[in-house]
Parts: C-alpha cells; sequence; structure tokens
C-alpha cells in the first residue's frame, strides 16, 4: 500500500502478465506467442512496439488496484472509460467522516486558467484551513442528524463535500493505465491527482520494468 | 429542455439516425443497407432485433444531450463507460451557487438496503431543508472566501457539497441510451437519476418511436 | 488445451480474480474490499449481482486464451469489442496450410435464414468434402506460386479461402466473456462457433465455479 | 460515393456535429456549450485541444459511412473497437462474385518484413493476375455448386477467397475517425486500407475543415 495525500492510498490487489507477456503478444504476429526469449530481445521488441505505437500487446497486461481518494479526484479518475470500477456506495452504506485537507494551499496560477501555484506558508494559511476543517466538520455533523432523523443516506450524502474520501477497486489494462500516467502525471494535472499518477507509476515500474522503461524513454506517451 | 428536479434539465442537442436507420443497418445483413421501407416493416424488424438482442443496429442512431444535474447525479451517471462527455470544469471556471434540495425528502427503507420512501410532510422536515440550504450557503461563502484569498480554484471546489450543480454535454448511441434508461428508470434506481432517465424516455420516444415502443413491450430490456 | 474442430484449439493461458474477487468487488460498495467469505455467502452474493445484472464486479476477474479457429470463425469473434486481441499476421509471416473442412456437412435450413441443418451422410458428400479440399490445396499452391514470385505476402494471401485457420490471444474479462458466450452458445448461434463458445464455457465452469453457476441459473443470460 | 480499389467504395451516410460542434464542447468546461462563435474563435480553440491532446470535444462529432472492401481490408478495419459495424452476413444471404486484383503487383520488401514494394509491369504479372482470377472464379463456382447441392451458405462461404468484397455501414465519432486515419494513412500500413483512409480524410477534411487543418498540423496524430 502507498499512502497518499493526508488519508488516501494506492494497493496493487492483483496483477496479470508482464513484460514478457508483451513479448508473447507481439511474437503472436509471426504465430510464436509460446516465445520465451531472453530479457534483452524483451527490451528490443517493448521498446519497438512503444516507438511505433502497437498498443495492443500491452492490453494482456492487467492491473487490479484498491483507491482511496478524495470525491473530485475520483471523478477526474472516472473519466477514463478503458477499466472497470466498483466504488464504495452512499446509498448503500454510512460514509466515514475522513476528508482532504490540502497542506500546503496553492494560489490560483495567474498564467495558466486550470493551474495552481506554490504559496509561502502563512498564518492565514492556518486560518483558511481550519476553515476548510469547520467546513468538513459541520457536513458531518448535518449527515448524522439527517440519519439520525430517518432520511435516507442516499439523499443526506448530498451535504457531504467534495473533498470526503471515496474507495473504489480499478482495474486496468497496461495500455489504458499508461494512457491514464500519460495525461495524469504532467504538470497540467492537478497536484491531487498527480500524486497518484505517480504512485501508480512507482507499481508499474516495479511490475513491469521494461515496458515502464520504454514508456518513459517515449516521454510518457501512451502507445 | 426538459425541466427536471429544483434547477436541472435535459435538451436534445441533436440527433442522427432513427427508426429507418436501424432498418437500414439491419438490411445491411442482406446487402440491402439503402433500402428505404415502410412504417410497418420496419417496426416489425426493429421488434426482432430487440427480441433477439442484435444490438448493432441500434448504435448508427446517436444523440447529443446537455444535462444539468447535482454532482451525485452526475457520479452515477458518468459510470455508464458508453459514451462521450464534456462537462464544466471546476478547474478552469468558478462554479455557480445551485445546489439540490429534496422535496418532499425520503426516508431510509428499512427493506432495501440502498432504497428510499415518501415521508410524511412534518415541521421537522422545513427545518431538515432549511439546515441543508444553509449547508449549501455556507459552503458557497466559504468558496468565495478562498478564491477572494487567491487560493486555486481546484483546491476551493473541496469545500462545495455533492448537492451542487454540474452540467455536462453527452454524446451516446442509441443502444447505450436503452441501457441508460434500463438501469436507471426502475425503482431500484434513486429517485434523482431515475426523473432524468424518464425525461430521456420520453425524448427517446418521440425520436424514436417504433424503437421506443420495441423496448418498452421488452420490458425495457436494453438489447 | 481444448481441442476444437479438425484442427483448432482453445487454451487458458492466464487468469487473474475468481469468486472471491467478485465478491470482494461488491463488498466495495460497503467499503470492504478486503473482506474475505465463505463459499456460502460468495455463492450468495454472486447469484444477486447476476439476476440483478450488476455487472461491474465480474470485470475484475480477466482470462487470457490461445485461439486457433477458421478466418470466419474469427471474424465473428473479433466482432466483440470489450476485449483485447493479437493476431497472426498475415503480412509478417507466412500462413500455414490449415484449413477446416466440416464434417459432417449441414444444410440450408428452411426455416431460418441463417441457420442450418444435419444432413444424412452420402457419398455425394464425400466429394463435396474432397472438391473443399481441392479448393484449399490449390489456393495453398497458388499462395506459395505468388510469395515464390516474389509477390508481397499481405497481396498473395487475397488468394487464401476463409477456411483457413488463424490464431490470436485474447484477454477478456468475466462479464464479457459471459456475453460471448451468451451470444455464442445458443443453437441461433453458427455451429462452428458454438463449439468454441462450449470449450470456453466449459474452462469457465472450472475456474469460476459460482459464477458459472449463477450464470447458467439465470439462463446464460450476461449480467 | 468515393470509388476504391477496383471494386471498393466509401459513403458519407449521416453526420453530426462539425468544427463548431467542437468549439461548444470545449465551451462547456466554461459553462459556455451554448456559445456560437467565429471561425477564427473556432480555429484556434481546435489547434489547442488537439495540440494538448485533449480529445474527448471531438467525440461529439459522429460520422456513419458506407464501406465496401476487400476481407482482409475488413478485417484490419474491424480491429478498431470504438466505433460500430454491422456487415453483410454470409449466414443469410448469398456473397456476390466480387472479388479484388491487385494491380499493378507489388513485391516483398527486403527490408520491412510486413512491407511491399512497386515492381516493374512485366509479362510474368498478367500471367499471375490471371492465376488470381481463375482462383477466384474457381472459388466462386465451388460455392454455387455446394449451395446448389443444398449446403448451408454459413460453410459453403468457407471456399471463398479472402480478396471476396464484403460491405458494411461504420459509425465512428471523429477522435476515433482520426485515429483510424492516423493509423491507416502512413506508409507502414497495406495499400490497400492506406487507399480507404485517404478516401476517409478527404470527407473528413470536407466536413470539419478546421479539425483536419489541426489534425494535418499535429502530424496526423490523434489527440
Amino acid at each position: 500500500m502507498t499512502d497518499v495525500l493526508d488519508h488516501g492510498s494506492v494497493t496493487l490487489v492483483d496483477f496479470m502478465g508482464g513484460d514478457s507477456r508483451v513479448d508473447q503478444a507481439a511474437g503472436v504476429s509471426l504465430g510464436r506467442f509460446d516465445r520465451q526469449r531472453e530479457e534483452d530481445k524483451q527490451r528490443k521488441i517493448i521498446k519497438y512496439m512503444m516507438k511505433h505505437r502497437h498498443g495492443t500487446p500491452f492490453e494482456h497486461s492487467v492491473f487490479t488496484f484498491h483507491v482511496k481518494t478524495p470525491i473530485y479526484v475520483a471523478r477526474e479518475w472516472m473519466r477514463h472509460r478503458i477499466g472497470s470500477y466498483n466504488e464504495i456506495s452512499a446509498r448503500y452504506t454510512e460514509i466515514e467522516s475522513q476528508h482532504y485537507n490540502p497542506k500546503p494551499l496553492r494560489g490560483q496560477s495567474g498564467e495558466n486558467r486550470q493551474g495552481s501555484v506554490e504559496l509561502e506558508s502563512s498564518d492565514e494559511h492556518d486560518a483558511i484551513r481550519a476553515a476548510i476543517r469547520r467546513n468538513q466538520d459541520g457536513a458531518f455533523a448535518l449527515y448524522h442528524q439527517l440519519l439520525d432523523s430517518g432520511i435516507a443516506r442516499e439523499i443526506a450524502r448530498g451535504v457531504l463535500p467534495q473533498s470526503t474520501y471515496t474507495e473504489f477497486v480499478w482495474t486496468v489494462n497496461a495500455r489504458s493505465l499508461m494512457n491514464f500516467i500519460s495525461l495524469r502525471m504532467t504538470l497540467d494535472a492537478q497536484y491531487e491527482i498527480r500524486v497518484y499518477a505517480e504512485a501508480l507509476y512507482d507499481i508499474f515500474m516495479e511490475t513491469m520494468p521494461l515496458t515502464a522503461e520504454a514508456f518513459t524513454m517515449e516521454g510518457y506517451k501512451a502507445p
């Protein structure tokens, strides 16, 4: 399990395939799916596939992750459609009071409409973070008050802020994972999802070192 | 534009295809894609396709909708992966203060873990709805305070409740739309998404009457 | 490896997930992804998911198969879009002379435009099967003649009949696999793909017995 | 209708969206889906989206094509999974005797395993093309003989060569179409599919000129 943000995490639950599977899948072009080759040859073909955008051989390697992340990060995440999701349901179950409080705070970028910039730490920031905490505590207090009054969970959740943590299981193949990392590990991406992309990238490098190496050398462009 | 909930809506922006296209697409099996047949024959083949789960002929009819809905409804919506989405970005732009306040309130179902039941209206409910409104007003006040302090929009949004309205454009083919309606127009679905599914179903019936008729006769099961 | 038709086969190459993963993925709705439960409880939740068309928990179980099948069967197969394919390439490599010769021959159904019926064996059939073999042998002879004349493989393949065997690797999740079986194991499906669906179903039953049981009880309808 | 190869074609059947829809879909990020802007501003945002790989705004423009092409080209085509297909069925209907006979013939590339090179025309080539024609004529003669003997169409088709023409209807959004063109209009692609990609590109340029311009300037890389 990799800890991410103040209460989040990424855990690799299961994995299938790997660098040698990429080599095999590429080999099926030649009718040699059962080939088992040494690392040097695997590295060479993987680099070739990556460079020439032959993406399908990477689809036979599949990861299952368990993810805990704030709702607004999950919202960006689930826009990635090539993959499978099951998420905790605020209709079925009561949501725990865990929320994200950014530290340090970041300022609105003047140059980039969607960007943010680092701010000097200041007393004002402590006050702002305290206000955010009160927002979250107040929302959860109201949430519990609604549940206690017999209001349905599926409605009561409406008062919870988007900084509330959610969790889900995500199954994704290596090609789609590279696409995710490619789009979410750049400086354009919001910091809060970038740190997840980095955690995924680390796991990816450990699990499929030759593929991750080729991906990195191609400038993190997904095939 | 169909109004849904207190501030939401569904608007059909564009449409391509239609019942006769389903007939044509089915006809291509026989090498007769260019056939133009009368309504009776179209109805018959459409019913046959629906009944026998030949889903692909319905994929050549495509809808583009503009949708305004609370975030937690959008979250359920975007789990439907066969379709295209573009949504307002709280990183790019400041979110308007519009939120959903359920009326009447619904209680937690005792029988169905994920369900809700209607409640008698009571004075307590007015108090609860006022508390929900204060939650929303307080969150937006804090949101603006954060923006005024120079905090980045992408962080500030974290304090906004999930009842906040969002908007998006959705392009979806008739088959995937039927799947959506099939899963979201049942009594199992949360009321707040069911009313959107009903609005979509009305538009679907007007736009593809023969297909909608066959879909209805098959018990709203998507092919 | 399961032998199918005269020279075809299906081999399970790799597998990830399983019945307990379905239970876990369903459990994440309640925030209990890490639960490990006994078979009885797994069976119960799996039946519930199947019956109520909650398909996503089945997507975290993933199979990789190696398949050898005639081209016209592969053509039907690859219309299934939720899955990953890598196939032998007739541009890269020379195709082996292996082709499918149906035995017994089947007649055109009078009732069902797309169906076939069994025929009594007869001397005529031996003659027909010999003619089919000559068609294949002649095509391969020409294929080699073209290659010997220096004609590009990518063009030369045009002369090979659709009964020629091809091979591919296929990665598919349990939900999409059930959809495949559901559509291809019925009597409506062509015999030549049905026998592959049956082979897949056998492997599916061995690998995910509780899921296969629930699928069977629901009349082979994919969730 | 654009003629392609000796008996093939591509026809634009229907279209929805366009450059202004891309602009609108991008505008929804700012809550301005209903904006209607002049061409200069559309061009600018479209170039920006293309350059920065924001692909979703292009998905709301959708094309339906009717295509007639040799089976082995259709086989490459249908590996593109983001799109909808209905094809003539050799189970339902008798296939017409139309097949592709390459002219001029191309030789096997010595440098590129999957490539071909132009050959000088020669008398031998006329003989080769005549042999290919005999292969096709012989196969169709046998096909009809099988049908006349009462053999099921679904089996009889096995004798037809892969150079036989098939036809299908294809619905695809602009993003996926660009992906197709990007992969199939390069010199790496087989000539027989490249000419279809070129025909599609011409239609694309007429239908979405600003998008096609931006796509071209980005080196035909799909966003």
